[in-house]
Formats: structure tokens, C-alpha cells, sequence
């Protein structure tokens, strides 16, 4: 089980001044310096893994849960943002693979080309997570959940997980590309300007990611 | 954008007596005389496009905005339906490819075998549409969120729609299979007697086709 | 259509003393020895098959009414459940492969690894079904959507299947290969317990089966 203590952020998003280090903390684990590919690790493991979200998850925040292997979100509080495409950079860590399967082809176009906030009632009606329930049943929702399957045979989950993964999850070659063209994004001027005003609205505090979504759509009103 | 000056219909099908001049016109854009293929064109172009829905949008009228990136309806007009069962033939510009893509097999198959009307509320909870959206909201919304996306960097949009219509998007092969059974069934005898007697009920004319559903019902009732 | 008598009851599951006769049945009609590969051959028929749903489904039962072309439920009595992960085996009839590609890879797993029982709405909300309906419109929608699809030409139907189940109906080997686990899985000596524990719970038995998903919890609280 996955949560977070600070009720308005899950996991924002990636600290994108330390990009090189988490590339660096990836490789040690699966030799490949790929945030993507380090999520897959844990969708691909046997440990069964729940995101319980409250506040905001956004950009590889999103990501990560969407590598758990069930997510369930207050509907007071969650927001949901897969928001790369305002600075022109594509999701690196897996979104596109996720999404794109767990929604199909135009809501999913939706989420990433609008860079917008989603709240869990939207987000469940999208799939994006697997339901949103009222905060205050939210915690033992999922406690009882985790302690249901934890009773159950080791067996059966791995067993489980393998054939659906073998269906649903993308293969490592799409989580690399990805990773890539991210890479590659990150570097064009045009993104690294976009970051730069970003930076100067306040992008990675905690004050001004409130409203993210507002803040990247006045972006390119300069 | 694409939107209707008509409240009553967004596009109603093809008209039955131009397929051959809609083939026509299609082999000057793509090569190849199907409508089905001069759609994908649209979903795998770098614009990005949004369908917004009134009245309406029946046969290759829902394959055009299932090939539109994202669609946005009217609750209280939009009417959808992929009704070429009723004459014995399948659908022909991509309906099948989509439909089944984004709701899965069981959805797809009843909204295909029943050739039924489906209201926007039902569109959305299966996936035909991203959202149904109140009436006095729709062009507001759509303008607000094409506004937000033309904003960001071209580069991104290419991107994102490159990686997610190689996951999504069916091969043209598939498109151009059901091209061409479209084309076998509609020279089926038994087609062309359903189509016949759809004309005398009014088919292709305005009146009738505000309840072609029922329309469709009642043909093998003589 | 496929309807039940029993308004408790639409199929509980196999009766797992009789899986060995279920098998041999199987291969006289497939020439496989496979529940799950009969089922499939249900869906790649030209018969068009719409599953009435009151009462409980779980288990092959869910795998069956998954194997039909259509499902819809009565909201106030349809329960379904895919439990075989409570004793450590893994679904052999299909349920993985139609689970999976229906609603996706986090809902598929949370079904599969809770062994949980959904209500008709939920089950709708995931995809498992194609609609809730009030229990007392249930009938009367499914009979009139069976004779307007029956009116139809077969030709259409026997086409509109062929290509949907191209996309979205799982290879026959996916589903021999979960067949295959399911025999493995159930002469594993810790399902084997897990089974013989729930049998002096009750297991098979009208009573005990009415809250099944509960039972099935308390099993490991030896």
C-alpha cells in the first residue's frame, strides 16, 4: 500500500532538477537509467501493490500509480494531470502505455494533449484509477482490501498477475521508447523555454501547484 | 473543431445513391477509394481534432467523429448509432475498429448488431464519446479546452498522438478489410432489398431519420 | 438467450467434484478436455447470445455469461465474483482473457485477486456487464432487443461477430493455456486444503453460497 502523509500531494510530479540522479538511482535497480522502466519493475513483480490517493498526483506521480496494480482515490481531494504536453515534452514513464490501454484512444488523447486537472470522479469514469470513494472510508477501504488478498495464497497472485500483465501490460521495448522520447524532449529548446517560465510562475512550489493546470495554460500567453 | 449548423443532425450516414463519388474523392486524397482509410488519415495526422456533437451522428457519420482525436456531446440532442446490421452489412469506415477498441467486445457487438439510437448519457458511460456534456455548455467547453491545446508546442502534440495511435489506432489493413466487405455487402441481393424498402419508409429523408431506429425495425415487419 | 429459473442463482460456479465429467463433455464437443476453449466456441459462433442476469454468477459462471455476446443484469439481485484466487488457482475458463480486455489491467486485477462479490451497478461502472437494469424491465428489455437483432440479416451478424472477435476475442491458446494453469492450480496441495476447508464452510451449498465473497475471507482465519 502506497500512501502519502500530506494530504494535498500524493506525488506531484518529478523534482525536474534532479532528473539525472533518479536516472542514475534506476539503473542500480534494473540497468537501465529509465524512471518507465523501473515502474514496470513493480508492475511486473509479485508483490501486489494499491495506491491510495489523496491530493494531487501529476506527471510521474500519475505514473506511478498508474504502475500499482490497483488505485483508489478520495473523491474530495485527488487530481489526476498527465501534463508533459505543456511544455511539449511526452510522458517518459509509462502514462502513454497506461492510459492508452486502460481508457482508449480519445481519452486518453484527452488527458495528455489538454495537460489539465482531473478530479477522482472524472478519473473514475476514465478509468484512470480503479474507483473514488468518500475520504473518510477511503483509508479503511483499502486496509481491508489489502488484508482480503494478503490472506489469500502467494500462489494465486503471482499466477494472477502474470497472465493479466501478459495481456495488459506494454511490453519494456514501449516503456524504453518512451523513456527516450522523453529524454529527447526534455533537451529541445522550445520545452527547455517552456520550463524556464514555468520556473518563474512558481512550477515546483508548493503554492503555485495548487492550480498547475492554470498555471500551464497561461504559459504561452507571454 | 467540427460542429453542425443543424441542431437536428450532426452528420446523418452517406448517402446511399454517392458511395461511388465519396470513393472517388477519397482515392484523390489517400490512394485509395475508402472512406474508412480517408478517416484514419484524419486520426494519424499531426492536427489535432475535436468533434463537437448536436443531433444526430449515424454510420459513417459516428466512424468520422470516432476518427476526430476526441468527441464532446450534447446530453439532451446527441444521438449516435452504427446501424448497418439492420441491412445485413457491417460497417465500413472504421466503425468496427473503433467501437470494439474502446468499450470491448460486448458493448460493440450490441451497439453494432442492434443498429439502436443512443443517447449521449449512454455514449459516454460506454465510451463512444470522452464526455456528455449540458447543451448551454458544449461550444464553451470545446472552444476553452482547443484554445488550451493549440497553445502548447506542436512537437508535443505529434508526439503524444504518434505513441498513442501506435497502441490504438488499427492498422490500415483492418480498415481497408472492412472496406471492402462493406462494399461485398452492400451488392448482397438481401441488402439492397432492405435498403429498398427503407427508401420507401423515408430513409435519407429528414423526417424519418429523426427516428430511424425504429425505422430499421420495423423494415423486416412486411 | 440464457436466462435462470432461480432468482438466486444464474450459475454459482462448477461443481468441483464433477470437473473431471465437465472436461470429458468439453472434448466431445471442442475435442479438448477444456471449459474455458467450449466457452469460447460459444462466442466465435455465428449465434448471436445474450446473457439475462439475475442472481449470482461467479466463477465459471462469470466466465460464461462472459463468453456471451451481451450481458445485462438485474440491478437488484445480480452478483457476480471471479474467486478462484481466495484458494490459490487462477481462473481456467476464460475469465482472465475477457476481464482483462474489457475493463483493463487494474479493475481486472482487483476482481481477480479480491475473489470479492460486485453488485450489478458496479459491475456495470467496470465493464463486466453491459448494463444494470431495473430487475422488472430486465426481461422485457432483453427480449425485445433479441427479436430486433433476430430480425436482422444473419449475414450482418455472422459478419459484425467475425470482426469484432478478430480484435477483441482472445486466441484459443490463451485460453488453453489458462485451462492448463487452472488443472495445475487446483492439485496444488495449499488449493487443495483451501477447497476442503471451504467445503466444511459450506462450500456448494445453497445457504453458504448466498454470501460467498465473506466465507471465502474468513477461510485463511484458521
Amino acid at each position: 500500500m502506497f500512501k502519502s502523509a500530506d494530504p494535498d500531494y500524493f506525488i506531484a510530479h518529478v523534482d525536474v532538477t534532479q532528473i539525472g540522479e533518479y536516472w542514475t538511482e534506476a539503473a542500480k535497480l534494473t540497468g537501465e537509467a529509465s524512471i518507465g522502466l523501473m515502474f514496470r519493475h513493480l508492475s511486473a513483480s509479485r508483490l501486489v501493490t494499491i495506491a491510495q490517493i489523496e491530493g494531487r498526483v501529476r506527471a510521474a506521480g500519475s505514473e506511478f500509480v498508474l504502475a500499482c496494480d490497483m488505485r483508489f482515490a478520495a473523491r474530495e481531494s485527488a487530481i489526476f494531470s498527465q501534463p508533459e504536453a505543456a511544455t511539449g515534452v511526452t510522458p517518459g514513464a509509462g502514462g502513454i502505455q497506461h492510459l492508452t490501454r486502460l481508457m482508449g484512444r480519445a481519452r486518453a488523447l484527452e488527458i495528455m494533449l489538454s495537460a489539465g486537472d482531473y478530479d477522482a470522479e472524472l478519473a473514475e469514469r476514465y478509468g484512470w484509477i480503479n474507483r473514488a470513494l468518500p475520504a473518510n472510508a477511503l483509508n479503511g477501504f483499502v486496509q481491508s482490501l489489502a488484508h482480503r488478498i494478503a490472506k489469500f495464497p502467494a500462489a494465486g497472485h503471482v499466477a494472477v498477475k502474470d497472465r493479466v500483465n501478459a495481456i495488459a501490460l506494454a511490453p519494456a521495448e514501449d516503456f524504453r521508447r518512451d523513456s527516450d522520447l522523453f529524454g529527447e524532449g526534455v533537451r529541445n529548446p522550445e520545452a527547455q523555454s517552456r520550463i524556464q517560465a514555468a520556473m518563474k510562475r512558481g512550477f515546483q512550489t508548493r503554492d503555485a501547484e495548487m492550480d498547475l493546470a492554470r498555471m500551464l495554460g497561461d504559459l504561452a500567453d507571454r
